[in-house]
């Protein structure tokens, strides 16, 4: 037995040991039972992996990305044992972790019901209470075949090394290199009890499970395409403990309230009818009210802000997406075309900039007509795939509050610090306000524009972002080829993170189009062209304010602002007085003036998240005032008639919430 | 010799006469110079017509609409004669007369050079003097072609008799009864000067043509396809009186400078650019502006008037035009479909109804919630073929100031009223005043719903046109076979008429898409529909008011409603600060500050159009005045700063024209 030299890395802290060959990773890390992997010169092993001299090792502790991946892991074979024990029929898909939990895909006769999950479920906790160990075999692939002869989809797999993937690109069977099998083994006899074809790592043994649920079941296309056989998934997660399991099922269960698909059906704000289409919303007229306030305030913020209106159609010839060259890199976004005139292809567009770029070169452009700010709430079409549509936060149409701002060189840095401040302020105003910001930067691998133009714009998006003093997150190499990005991330109300608004230079699209302005001494010269989208898309952002305001929108936003509740019949003209003049004020006020009782109005009123409630009965009537009825229960009694407007008024112009 | 008794018509008298056999029309109406053909039981013949007995005659006044044919179609002959006089080897097409003149096709080596028309146009003067009969000749299909042999086009039609038509649906070559020849004969030795294949009828004599000019000469495909020969067209104008063609030429001048095309580019409004296509515009920002402010304003009355606002997408399956019946009726209008999700056609809308219907049909209606109005600025598409696309005004993409409007029976006639009310009144606050109105009603042949709501339905569009006091013009049987229509036309300032608005019923979708809503009585009720648009298309009317204020727009619309014109530099500042002060009340002012003279300055101003020129010397800045220059040169000193903007808000406040 000679000695193993090692060097452990924790966090900042480097540490050299020396151990005995056949030393493991558990043995590293003997006593700390959060730590369930350990990544190895970069690469993730199981704790019984046994350290070579020289190697750099890193525990990996359960709560971290890796650490959960590999718990989820875990849970999802433990999940596709209990199956294949309940159910010796059922032949195994493909398991992996995703995002808070995991799936396995079974073929089975019939689809899995919620018993069956509870029955399954049960049978997990059995297992885990079993201890099995989890076992590491490299296999050769003719041995694998053999041994998985009854499994046909994972045989399927075994031929296609490193090109099996998940819906999310997750390549959890096989990798790259060699090919393994994971045994599960008897705690006690170390007989074994399941197994699977996976490249790992996983937990020691399943007692290291602290807490998981199963969550749902669905249909799901072997590999994704509807040419295959339907499988049946079973979703799950898991966690570290039972504490963050509890806090994700109450997180679920508040994001399920605030659901935008729901909460549009059931306020009446949108749809999105199968008569039309996956991803095409309509909007209702009180979502229509919302939508028209979000954007009429947002022209109007654009207006002050020095930027031009534009117009342009939703169709082009194919030939200006040859000229960006979004047909050679975007095509699969894209519509497929239509044919008119005899030959030519048209295309919907799926971005607004080479419109923006042949207004820009309609004529000849001075540089004193830059910074030229062109705006548009340009509706653009994306084919997404129908898999990944979701609401209106993924769709296949939506309206872009899209700006294109060209300026000289000199310019650039003062207009990316405006931008950014406009941005945040806009999206402060819509009632967010938890942001950080990300820095995308260079691929060295894959850009165009000289590296002192990067550089010179990289080092501007990083000052503009830092002088905003929010936590700036560095994404390096992740910039697209045209220019380096600066992109704002925003916390909802139940701290679930949106991506908004993006500031994304470009280097390419000028000198694509050619793009030029005459300088002070009458030379031509190529203008810098900044991208920026602040809600994204309407459609999104709108999603994004109903799930962070789950309904209850401030009143300025809201499609009712007030709504009039007569205690009984004689108070309704008092009520219809007091509306129709707050109406003169611009504000949305309605009365409820039908055979209702006052309880079920007040009912009716709160379900639609109406801000104001304005009550009347004689008291009111008689003292020449009205009373308040919040969406919280809360009321506040005899305020004057035109102070009542006025309070209103004054909310909605503040853009408060109440 | 027997006699023959005749009844002559003219307007309202009728008077019978006895005349010898062989008596022409001509001898009926000898000495009048103004009539130039009768019709003859209904039928246009030539003056040399013999009446017969029994016979109804009318005489044919020149400036009749059947006149004013009559002499442009022989101009067409006289023209051909002449062309192939001057170029021996030129084959005819089709030579007839169009909306204020006429034109004839010619196969010739090489396009007419603007010399050519000179020199055809003196050589039809020529034959105008020799005052040539035209003279008829009825002909057998062999006898046409034998004596055609050398007119490759001339022997096509034969063939086809009845069959050919002009782009404008006229066919003036061959009818569908007998085969006829024109022969133009020499006034004294009657010799063949010339002939044509043709129905007529015609001018006595070439004299009878008082005044003519060719316009301009285009290429065109022979019958209108592209799979054709390409033919060269020459376009001349002729009318009764020398006055009457300079008028004609005036006002195509004046028309000229108003064409939108040109105007929307020299004061940068929009473009049509070719990478985009054909029909499918995009506006600069200065054409944003006007469309901006045409569109706010519009939302702004829409509200009050208690539209409700909501938004569709411009992409559907095609199923939903198969409920609608588009697919059916329609489908040569609409842009090719769209394959997506592997086999599911989708299609650009032509029409917004389908997908409004959508959200009445969302959830279950009440009638306390109608009459419901659903608003909505919706892009359409439209595959107009591309011979009829027409800058603005004939596109292929353009947006509608569309609203549905859904009400009981009961509600329909208040409805029809205050939506014609609505109209007139916001066409008149853009600055349009000369209407009549047009009332289609049932083809008796093709239509759907029942007799009484027809009745009840063209009444009230009666009644509530009437209430107008505007001219109403009946169009007979010229209803959409889904309902009657009432469609507002308007004259512009140099007396040409367009079609605006259009408030048009219908019994049909209604049905298709099953909408119901719950009466009083708990009974599902089948609601009526209202299609309505203002603008008819935002692009088209903005095309309109651009040719009609000739680019001068009120100040509300003007992109720029004033610019500040410094004598000196040392004026900019002074000018500087007017500008601030009233970009603060929401006013458009921009201050010329460039190195251009003072005169320069004005005249850019003048040629931009822009309603008020604020000029300051030193007399202004040190008596805290401006000056205001006006579009039409005349100039008011010394007004003081405060009350100068003022007096541009007010002007912008009353959509006044200055």
């Amino acid at each position: 037995m000679s000695d193993v030299r090692v060097i452990i890395h924790r966090d900042s802290e480097r540490e050299e040991r020396v151990v005995t060959t056949g030393t493991t990773a558990a043995d590293l890390f003997v006593g700390e039972r959060s730590i369930v992997a350990a990544r190895v010169g970069g690469e993730l092993k199981d704790l019984a992996y046994a350290v070579a001299d020289g190697e750099e090792v890193e525990p990996v502790e359960i709560s971290s990305e890796d650490g959960l991946n590999i718990l989820r892991h875990s849970t999802a074979h433990v999940m596709a044992q209990a199956v294949q024990e309940l159910f010796p029929e059922a032949k195994l898909g493909i398991g992996p972790p995703v995002k808070d939990g995991f799936y396995y895909d079974f073929d089975v006769e019939k689809p899995f019901t919620p018993e069956d999950l509870k029955v399954i479920e049960k049978k997990m906790q059995e297992i885990q209470k079993r201890g099995q160990r989890f076992s590491r075999r490299v296999v050769t692939d003719e041995a694998a075949r053999e041994e998985l002869a009854s499994e046909p989809y994972k045989l399927e797999l075994i031929g296609i090394k490193g090109a099996a993937s998940t819906d999310d690109g997750a390549n959890v069977e096989v990798g790259s290199g060699e090919l393994t099998i994971y045994d599960n083994l008897d705690a006690k006899t170390g007989d074994l009890c399941w197994k699977d074809l996976c490249r790992g790592p996983h937990l020691p043994t399943t007692r290291n499970i602290p807490a998981f649920k199963l969550m749902r079941n669905a249909a799901a296309y072997w590999r994704g395409s509807e040419k295959n056989p339907m499988l049946q998934r079973i979703y799950g997660t898991a966690w570290p403990t039972k504490e963050e399991l509890k806090a994700h099922l109450d997180f679920l269960v508040e994001a399920e309230k605030r659901d935008h698909r729901k909460l549009g059906n059931e306020l009446d704000l949108f749809s999105i009818p199968d008569q039309i289409g996956s991803g095409l919303a309509v909007f209702h007229p009180k979502g229509g009210v919302i939508r028209r306030v979000m954007e009429d305030y947002s022209r109007r913020r654009h207006e002050e802000e020095g930027y031009e209106f534009v117009y342009t159609p939703h169709a082009t010839k194919g030939k200006l997406f040859e000229t960006s060259g979004h047909l050679d890199w975007y095509a699969d976004g894209m519509y497929p075309p239509m044919q008119l005139d005899e030959g030519v292809d048209y295309y919907l567009k799926p971005m607004n900039c080479p419109m923006h770029n042949l207004i820009f070169d309609a004529r000849g452009r001075s540089y004193r007509e830059l910074p030229l700010r062109l705006f548009e709430f340009g509706t653009v079409y994306r084919y997404e795939k129908s898999g990944v549509v979701h609401g209106l936060t993924r769709a296949r149409g939506f309206t872009q509050d899209d700006a294109h701002i060209y300026c000289t060189r000199e310019q650039m840095a003062e207009e990316l610090d405006r931008t950014l401040t406009f941005v945040l302020g806009l999206l402060r105003d819509y009632g967010l306000t938890d942001f950080y910001l990300e820095l995308s930067t260079k691929d060295p691998e894959k850009f165009v524009g000289s590296d002192e133009v990067w550089e010179e714009a990289t080092q501007t998006l990083r000052q503009v972002a830092e002088k905003q003093g929010l936590p700036l997150v560095p994404d390096p190499g992740g910039a697209a080829f045209y220019g380096p990005k600066i992109s704002v991330q925003t916390k909802d109300a139940i701290g679930r993170t949106w991506q908004m608004s993006t500031v994304q230079l470009d280097f390419n699209l000028p000198e694509r189009f050619d793009l030029e302005y005459t300088g002070p001494d009458g030379s031509k010269q190529r203008p810098v062209m900044i991208h920026r989208a602040l809600f994204g898309s309407i459609e999104r952002f709108f999603a994004v304010l109903l799930e962070h305001y789950a309904g209850a929108f401030p009143a300025w936003l809201a499609p009712v602002q007030a709504v009039g509740i007569p205690i009984g019949d004689g108070h309704v003209e008092y009520l219809q007085k007091f509306a129709a003049e707050a109406k003169k004020q611009g504000l949305r006020v309605e009365v409820d003036s039908s055979s209702d009782r006052m309880q079920k109005k007040i009912r009716n009123a709160q379900k639609q998240k109406v801000p104001f409630m304005v009550i009347v009965g004689d008291d009111d009537m008689n003292g020449d005032t009205v009373s308040f009825r919040y969406r919280d229960g809360s009321q506040e009694n005899g305020i004057p008639f035109t102070e009542a407007i006025a309070k209103i008024a004054k909310v909605v112009e503040e853009r408060a919430q109440v």
